[in-house]
């Protein structure tokens, strides 16, 4: 205790003291690399000299804050349900007016500032419902099994709440992808679950091996007992989309192996290349037939934040379940309950994501380009971002077939590995951090990640506006070169 | 097994199998009884004939579903920062549009569809440290110290996280008020801590006694380690406000017994009794010297929710931490950065509630006579609630001093005790359920909030608006005549 005042003073929470499972969690999306790069802003707003001129966010999936525009219709609907005096102005279009008039009607006192129920409005959870049916080619959905929630991350952590009991060998383990979204190891960490990393198959353009399932599964099984299995798709940080085959198989390696599915479908309309198409979980699960329909039981998580309305700061999301336990199911409404409810804009924003204007309504062209022209510019840049970091000697990049990322693998020379474990650093850590001071660019190390030891990666979004992300990669190849000569 | 196709098989996940702390964990607010009100409502909506017509939440601290109007300038502005083509109208006043243009400034690419940091937006928590200082007389607020949270449940939630560790006699204690509001029981039950409780005292208006904190404490001490002590001031259900004095005397216990102290200040703006006063911890703590304000660790805890703006919805809040261990700090950012951002729409309301507008400019008289006329209906309501429900033989109410409801002491005949004891419900809640079922009332059972053994209570908020107010006061009235006559 060195610090102003406090010599005389044990305090009451330390580090020694506070919950040792929050010390081990970690989350590198938004960590040191991060507040480094803010801390360079400033440092450049106050006039400090660096060899560039603005810092550069290349290390979250935050489409807004890259220039993207949000789709016109859903903020006229927000307005709307805000400041209802606004429904008497005629500058309004009718079907944004209906909406919210729809909306308000069902909040408590017509009002977005009084508290929903728990589980989310039921007129929207009914809307999500017939989304879902809709996405799946007629396959039933019941509203009841709809939780919104404060973005994907709130439903995906609770739901992993619900299943964590036991100790030391019959301690819940959960089987996530490596490399990994940061959300599920941190959640793992906070609520002291056992983490099962599987390794996604870089030579396959990071697409998921059964047999590693298996593997990682069978290893696991000596330490801890598997309970359930976490998929992203479109994957974060892959860029992968998984196919309907592969799907299938992990359906049935679920049902086999008594696993609990959870699927991360936050990227479902972020899907560029050809051949390549989202798949439900659901709705796979479905098709497979009744054996396996009636039986699997999985979550399903789908947020506002991105695909072409990228609405990060509502806090939108939803979970469906299926084959939850119904005895489970009031414990879950229960658990939800105790935060009274997701924020209530995001719910409205979230029932026109799932019910946006129809072909006979006044707002439909106009969402229909915005949405057209924001998923053909990802597209656009998706594949202009694995053309570019390839033609870089000791860059390799899969192709970016869907969700906002890329995640190159990065040769660095042994000089450079060296000199990071003398900093104390990872070595992507420290070619991470030495091109943000370079040139502004942050993106984020691959060891944030998860990569298999001795691999180095770094991921990086497409989200810059074209023009700019042209010379985010140009800065990154030439930044490459120089680090490879710098080092070998 | 018994249900619908899954006769062959095991679940996954159970209430045998999931997290049993979970299973412990009680949310009275939005418990059992709440579900049958919901059903209720719907059964009247069918054309089911009851002896009432509609009905009436009382049992939630929810204004806006209560009736009670959202403040007209903090709606302005949420309308043009949801949808900024409206700064171009001239029907917004400008302090509106300014307020707006701040806070887009503020937001990633201007919009409020981006993530923030994960600690809020850096304009807006000056704001509200600017706020702090103003409510405080001058005392230093460090924006630094403040975090922005998704309504104040989940600061309060964090809070307790960060604190819980140690196994068997050395776990985490926390000592909260009974009757306490039950966010707490059931976060502790979730972070499976220890719930000390400390009873206040009814026969003084609730206040808080210190030698009951003592004796609560030495009897804790026993088979855990007590590290934080909670008060909610206003109090939630108790509607008491604490005086200087006493806050002074829990200020000294903590310090003297090493106890982290949360406050719970959402009901700040709440107060209507004469003679009673909001004292910040906050502010009494540093009133009471270095010695003092050196040492004492505190978090206290806002809202977007409650006062007179009553925008539950947004889920908006803050927390302001105050000698927190450095590095203890570093690990509460890193924790908030797992969930991305507070809902970025709270964060704006937020910002306008601790940022009004200012005797010069064009909102605020308006402004100051929605707030006024809020207060001042509360206020009202607040003595007639109290006025009438004392004039029931077997009702016993305290002074509703501030908050937004009554804990009134129920005397229930034996009889009723042994009928409600055969149906295996607690005596307030056999009471409240049958209120239900014959009024339409909802009130929530003393049992939810915790009492001393063999007394029985309702809580009962004060927010119908007045003449529904009347009509529940005077149907509990008869109700409560009406069954004592029945049961004894
Ligand atoms: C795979 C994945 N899941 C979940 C989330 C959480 O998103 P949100 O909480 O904003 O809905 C993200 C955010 O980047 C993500 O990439
Ligand atoms: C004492 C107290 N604290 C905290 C809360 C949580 O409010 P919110 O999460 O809406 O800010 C409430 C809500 O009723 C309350 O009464």
């Amino acid at each position: 205790m060195t610090e102003n005042g406090c010599e005389y003073h044990e305090r009451v929470l330390t580090v020694d003291t506070m919950n040792p499972n929050i010390k081990r969690l970690e989350y590198a999306v938004r960590g040191p690399i991060v507040q480094r790069a803010v801390q360079i802003d400033k440092e450049l707003k106050m006039g400090i000299k660096k060899p560039f001129t603005e810092v550069i966010k290349a290390n979250i999936g935050d489409c807004h804050a890259m220039g993207q525009k949000p789709i016109t219709f859903f903020r006229q609907v927000l307005a709307l349900c805000s400041y209802p005096d606004l429904l008497e102005d005629n500058k309004f279009p009718e079907d944004a007016k209906s909406r919210a008039q729809r909306i308000l009607k069902a909040c408590g006192g017509g009002s977005l500032g009084a508290y929903s129920t728990s589980q989310g409005i039921e007129m929207i959870r009914q809307d999500v419902a017939r989304y879902i049916e809709r996405r799946d080619g007629g396959i039933a959905c019941d509203p009841d099994n709809i939780y919104l929630s404060t973005g994907a991350s709130d439903a995906i952590v609770t739901m992993l709440k619900l299943m964590v009991s036991g100790e030391g060998a019959s301690r819940t383990g959960v089987m996530i992808s490596i490399p990994q979204y940061p959300l599920y190891s941190a959640a793992l960490a906070e609520l002291g679950a056992v983490q099962i990393n599987y390794y996604l198959d870089e030579d396959n353009c990071w697409s998921l091996d059964i047999n590693e399932l298996r593997r990682a599964l069978q290893e696991a099984k000596k330490h801890c007992r598997p309970r359930a299995l976490c998929i992203i798709n479109p994957g974060n940080p892959t860029g992968q989309v998984q196919s309907r085959q592969c799907i299938e198989e992990v359906i049935r390696f679920a049902a086999d192996e008594n696993l609990f599915l959870m699927s991360d479908e936050v990227y479902q309309d972020n899907v560029y290349a050809d051949g390549c198409k989202f798949h439900s979980f659901k709705k796979v699960l479905f098709e497979m037939g009744p054996q396996y329909s009636s039986k699997v039981e999985l979550a399903s998580f789908h947020s506002t934040s991105k695909c072409y309305m990228g609405e990060c700061g509502f806090r939108g999301g939803y979970m469906e379940v299926v084959n939850l336990d119904p005895e489970v199911k009031v414990q879950l409404t229960k658990l939800v309950s105790v935060r009274l409810c997701p924020p209530v804009p995001g719910q409205a924003l979230l029932d026109v994501v799932v019910n946006p204007p129809q072909p006979d309504e006044p707002s439909y062209d106009t969402f229909i380009k915005e949405r057209s022209d924001t998923l053909a510019a990802l597209a656009e840049k998706a594949s202009m971002t694995q053309d570019i970091l390839n033609q870089v000697p000791g860059i390799k990049c899969n192709p970016v077939q869907g969700a906002m990322y890329t995640f190159p693998r990065i040769h660095l020379p042994p000089k450079a590995i060296l000199k990071a474990k003398e900093n104390g650093q990872s070595p992507d850590m420290f070619y991470c951090m030495k091109l943000l001071e370079e040139t502004g660019i942050c993106l984020v190390p691959g060891s944030g990640f998860g990569q298999r030891d001795g691999t180095y990666h770094f991921r990086m979004t497409i989200l810059p506006l074209k023009d700019k992300l042209k010379v985010v990669l140009a800065k990154i190849k030439d930044f490459h070169q120089i680090f490879t000569e710098q080092y070998s």
